[in-house]
Parts: C-alpha cells; sequence; structure tokens
C-alpha cells in the first residue's frame, strides 16, 4: 500500500536535453536520503509529456538498474494515444513499481465521462496484466480534462483493486475531502503539501508534490508527527504551508530547476525541455536567497 | 505552393481501434476526386493525438505506396515531446510530403512565445533538412496553447523559407486577416470553410478544414468561382457556410464519420478511439437525414 510523502520528481537534463542518468539517479535517492516514501517519476514536474515514450522507459529502467528500488516507484504512465499508455504501463510494470499514475487523454477537450471511461477500460484490458495498480491523475489546470467524482466511482466499481488511488492537483480542498469521505477504499493523495494534514486527517494517504523536491525533510516530519498523535503537527504544517506559499509565487519547475542548481551546484539543473524556459538570473537569486 | 481547398482528413479505424489501411486510401482518393487540392492528414479531425508516432508514419508510408501522391499531403507533426516532433517531421519529408502541419507542444499550459520559439528552433535544427516546409497549426479550442502574431512573425523572421504557413482554426476572422495583411509571404489557410472567400479575399490561400470531409465539391466550387473572378462565388459561399452552420451543430468528428458510414454503408467509420464518442443513432439519423 502506497502512503506518506512522494516528490514529484525533477528530471535533470544535459545541455543537449537528454536525461542526465547520474544526477538523476543521485536526486532521487538524495530524496528518499530526506524521508520522502516514494517518487513519483516522469509526471508534471519531471517533464514527462516533453519526452518521447522510449525516453521514459529507458529513463526508469536505468533508475531501477542504478538502485533506486523499484517499490518506491510511482511512474507516470498518462498519454493521449492508447497504444502509448498501454507501453508505458506495461514497462512500468516490467521494472517492478507497485502502480501507475496515468493522466486522462488530454488533447481532446469536453471530453465525456464515457469516452474517458472507455479509454481506461481500454487501457485496463490492453495491459492485461493482474498487477496493474492505476493511480488517477487529475491536473486540470495543465491536461484541462479531468476526472469527475462520478467516473472515478465508475472506474472503482468496474475495476476493483486495479483502480486504487488517485492525485488530486485541482488545488481544491474540498475536493480531496469529498472523495477521502466518499471513496474510503480509494488511496487519496493530495497534489500538494499545502494539504498534507488535512487529506491524512481526512483519511487520505499523504502527498505527491512538485516542491518536495525541495520540502521532502520538513514534509516527512508533518507525516511523522501526524502519525505518532503528536499535536506539534499542526504547527509544522504550517511552517511547511510558508515554505509551499513561497514557492507558489514562482513557475514551479524553473523555479525547484534554480533551486536544485544552487544546492548541488551542478549546471545540469539549468536545462528544461522546451516549451519550459528557465529562470532568468534575477529570479533564480531571488528564489534561492529565500531558501 | 500550397494553395486551395484541404480536407482536414478523417482516419477510419477497425473494431480494433486499428487504421483501416484500405479505407482511408479509398476515402482520400475519393476527396481528391470531388475536388479537394490536397489533404490535411492526421490533424485534430484525423485522431493524430489518440495514435503513436509509430501509427501515424506507418500510415502515411501506407498512403503513398497505396497511389495517394505525396505532394498533396500536409501530415500533422505535431507532438508535445520534441523527439516526437522531429521524428515525425522527418518521416512525412521521407514520403515526399511538400509541408507539414505542427502544433505547439500543448501539455503545459501559459508557456511563453520564448519556450515555444525555442522548440520550433530545437525542431528545425533537429530535423536539419532544407526540404522542411513549416505550417503553424493554431488551434486555441483544442491546443489551448496558440501562436500569438508576435511568435509567427519571430519565427518568419528566424526561418525564412522554412516557416512557410499557417492554418488558423481560432475561428476569428478578424485573426486571419490580420495574418493575411501583416505577413503577405505566410500561406494562411482557414480553419473552416465558412471563411473560404474571405480568406482568398484577404490575400490568403484556402482552407484546410474538417467538414470538408464531406463539403470538398462544394468548398472547390467557391474556390474555383473565386479564382475565375466570378461573383456568383459569393452565393455560393453561401450555401456553403449553410451546410457548416448545420454541421456545426454537432461534434464534428463523430458527426462527419456518421455521415461517412451512411454514405458508404462502411461499418469501419463507426469507429472512434477514446476519449472520442460514436453519435448515438438518434443524432447520426438527424445529422444524415439533412445531408
Amino acid at each position: 500500500m502506497l502512503q506518506g510523502v512522494f516528490a514529484a520528481v525533477l528530471t535533470p537534463m544535459r545541455a543537449d536535453l537528454s536525461v542526465d542518468r547520474a544526477a538523476y539517479a543521485a536526486h532521487c535517492r538524495r530524496l528518499l536520503d530526506e524521508g520522502a516514501h516514494g517518487l513519483g517519476i516522469f509526471g508534471t514536474t519531471g517533464e514527462a509529456n516533453s519526452l518521447s515514450v522510449a525516453e521514459r522507459i529507458a529513463a526508469w529502467e536505468d533508475l531501477v538498474a542504478d538502485g533506486i528500488p523499484a517499490d518506491v516507484l510511482l511512474p507516470g504512465t498518462g498519454a493521449c494515444a492508447l497504444p502509448d499508455a498501454v507501453t508505458l504501463a506495461k514497462s512500468a510494470l516490467d521494472v517492478g513499481a507497485p502502480g501507475v499514475l496515468a493522466l486522462p487523454p488530454f488533447y481532446y477537450k469536453g471530453v465525456s465521462d464515457d469516452g474517458l471511461f472507455r479509454f481506461f477500460a481500454e487501457l485496463i484490458e490492453r495491459v492485461g496484466d493482474d498487477r496493474l495498480r492505476l493511480f488517477l491523475y487529475h491536473i486540470p489546470p495543465m491536461a484541462q480534462v479531468g476526472f469527475t467524482p462520478e467516473l472515478i466511482g465508475r472506474l472503482l466499481e468496474a475495476y476493483p483493486g486495479v483502480v486504487v488511488g488517485t492525485k488530486d492537483s485541482a488545488g481544491d480542498p474540498a475536493r480531496i475531502e469529498r472523495l477521502c469521505r466518499e471513496f474510503p477504499d480509494l488511496t487519496v493523495f493530495a497534489g500538494s503539501e499545502r494539504f498534507l494534514l488535512d487529506t491524512l486527517h481526512w483519511g487520505g494517504d499523504g502527498c505527491i508534490s512538485a516542491t518536495c523536491n525541495v520540502t521532502a525533510p520538513q514534509s516527512r516530519r508533518v507525516f511523522d508527527l501526524w502519525r505518532a498523535g503528536d499535536p506539534e503537527a499542526a504547527a509544522q504544517q504550517t511552517a511547511l504551508t510558508e515554505a509551499r506559499t513561497f514557492l507558489e509565487g514562482f513557475p514551479p519547475i524553473p523555479a525547484l530547476k534554480a533551486i536544485m542548481r544552487a544546492r548541488t551546484g551542478d549546471d545540469v539543473w539549468t536545462n528544461l525541455r522546451p516549451p519550459l524556459d528557465a529562470l532568468d538570473d534575477e529570479r533564480a537569486r531571488a528564489v534561492v536567497a529565500r531558501l
């Protein structure tokens, strides 16, 4: 059972925009050492959709070969094209990941719940593997297309034990609370550590967050205090929320890469795949100065 | 020089959702016989983003092998991932297409013109082929991300003779007029035959339209009358606009496939890749009855 603090892991890239294998494994190891329970690799923060299917598969195969335990990985396997989503999910199972984080197909807008249901039904059928555990990745600010609670309910009923969880990045705590209460068997991760303690109180399971690339220790502390029933959890959450609020003043992926560059001194962190831009020097200094 | 009436070609699919090669070539041939000057294959209407890169490449290789002339093809090569966009563009050049229709990377929202410029600069550099002719595919209702006139101007200035055209599916005639006037060297296709005659009057080059799957003869007639300087063009455009207006009352891809099914009697036209749904029987009857 996946639970706790997951970093939505950044992907370090060389100047030629290829994944830097050594820096990637080192970053994943550091996040685990800092207290992350797991690693949401190749989601929005990992620039997954800016990489080809083959690049994503090679990167997570390398990661496991380089010693990152497969059982902490939650790979992003979302794609607009059903065959790509199938290929990615099969590969994630093959490396031993305990679950996959699946975007809805996000090119066509205004699609029906029926059409999305059919996409996931075909995906599950075509993967055809009892080990498949699907986490529904709800992130309307990017994907525009999302999962209504009704659709989540339909998928849970049709595929119990296969559709098992969600990451909710809508930014709406009322929705997270609703999902926790309405679907007690669903593993619910908030998409931001801002809602970590609330989500745990509502019966949810933790968070998968971009900013956990730099707030993993503090986020883990909230989780541990909550688990211990220590009322100090609330004060720790307040401090964590402050750090998150500061970071929200910057474009997330460029800002987090700028911080990683300052922390490691490694220029590999200055590279982003287009259409994303690195922070200019002034903003990079501003985000780094505070932390 | 590409000019005239282009159908944004539907992709017929078997029950297992694979491309039906024979039906695809037959449909393309019929559109050319009906008067289409060219074929915009694997754009939004062709469900391009619901197919893998390998599927799209195989389909247009088959099409040319099956006798459709490569020099009327404008293949869609858009992708969120730069390596995919490069692979698709190279393949389109290899089959002999005179141009490619390129979406901006459409996963990340709110991206900068700098980031989009960098995407296309990298694409052009990595394709590295003097034959490349890029048409910028502006379709904000689907992609959300689009091309500002300023970005188009920057790309034209940086890559003259490579960035050569646009398909504008914003649905705003004022924008089409602006592009025609501001960039006289740009090949401008309206994304709807509703704006065909206006676009030609403004100095633009034609239309690339979904509904031209069923209105190719009427659209061609507008073009021919305009070219002949025949004032009858306006009345023909009015009739064409009426047909288009009727079709806009239905979800375009399902409705057009329902019409093709009625016209050909071939069940291959009832299949759509999820997340798109076929029309229900009642709406299919309604759209077919009128035509």
